[in-house]
């Protein structure tokens, strides 16, 4: 019998297989067969562990918001960083970068998929969610952010940063990006209840990345 | 040859013919033949107008818009009621009551249907934006609202209360709804650069609704 430990491992295998086929090969164009092929495991062995090759693609997206929040994390230690300044370094760090990953990526935007967006989404907000409560909590008592429901304005800023900027609802043209994120960096100070122009550093930051 | 009066109730007929019959029957179980029966015109005529019967979709979802926008309108216009609380009302009536219309809001929501939901966010966001401006403007002038950037705050609020609300990407419990109305009112009146509390008077009314 298999113990915990090597079922895991196992998983991890069918999962970092069909990552590198789904970006290598294209997400339709990669079978199970495919998988198994890499992996060397039987049928019966992967549908043990997965039902179907989306429910590998959701596994992948959650390995993804996972991703996010580490990187995210390991900034927030960093105590030699002014608080403000990991907190929105941290927010931008967790955006995926879906480096090489660019097949997932288009399958997670594809306009037929509406699930596996509101699945990325919803795991984003409630893992960045928790991790942001202790340095925004940590803001409060220092007296940086004057707020009342702490929780709600970091999924409110969440909310908004990914749809504006990840997601692209708006449609907005190039030359009015400079002008919506000084909009947005002003809005997120009003949400956290801090100085007006404690963010003004990342205007340059922002500036550069477009 | 059609006038281009004609030619628009024409359009108008085809409309209101296939809401009844999606609303009515289902989308999926309606055809553009029933369509044509009931409007008694000939196929041609059909694609005329509509390339297709999700393009009908598509264009009753822009009417709905529209009849959104409309409702906020007739509120903005009453000047009996103060300035905020008129805001907050169109924006509040501009949400789809989908009255009778569950087919539609059922298409709109369905899990494969990003490309109708973003239809609907990004022309409600656009008409609504367009519809508060000069309300905001207003209150800007009067001091009632301390922003800078007007148009890109609206658009958050508009925003985050139908993410929050209208989708329930949180998908928050039934008993966390009055706190994260109170912590959602909270934000926008930060949002709006307005005195706390002014918005006190709407969590009653939201109490009600749920």
């Amino acid at each position: 019998m298999k113990t915990v430990k090597e079922s895991e491992i196992r998983r991890q295998e069918i999962l970092v297989a069909a990552r590198e086929l789904f970006i290598k090969k294209g997400y339709e164009q990669t079978s199970v067969n495919d998988i198994l092929k890499i992996v060397d495991i039987a049928k019966g062995t992967f549908y043990y562990y997965f039902a179907s090759k989306s429910e590998v693609l959701d596994a992948i997206v959650l390995d993804i918001v996972e991703e996010g929040a580490r990187r995210a994390e390991s900034i927030l230690i960093d105590k030699s960083i002014p608080l403000l300044n990991r907190i929105m370094m941290a927010i931008m760090a967790q955006v995926p970068e879906f480096e090489g990953t660019d097949e997932i990526k288009v399958e997670i935007h594809k306009v037929e998929n509406t699930k596996l967006e509101r699945l990325y989404l919803r795991e984003m907000l409630k893992r960045m969610t928790q991790i942001l409560q202790k340095p925004i909590t940590e803001g409060i008592e220092l007296g940086i952010f004057h707020i009342e429901y702490p929780t709600e304005s970091i999924e409110s800023i969440l909310l908004l940063g990914h749809m504006m900027f990840d997601c692209d609802v708006f449609h907005w043209k190039v030359e009015d990006y400079p002008m919506k994120i000084k909009a947005f960096l002003f809005n997120v100070e009003k949400l956290l209840g801090t100085k007006e122009g404690e963010l003004d550093v990342f205007l340059k930051m922002f500036g550069q990345m477009k």
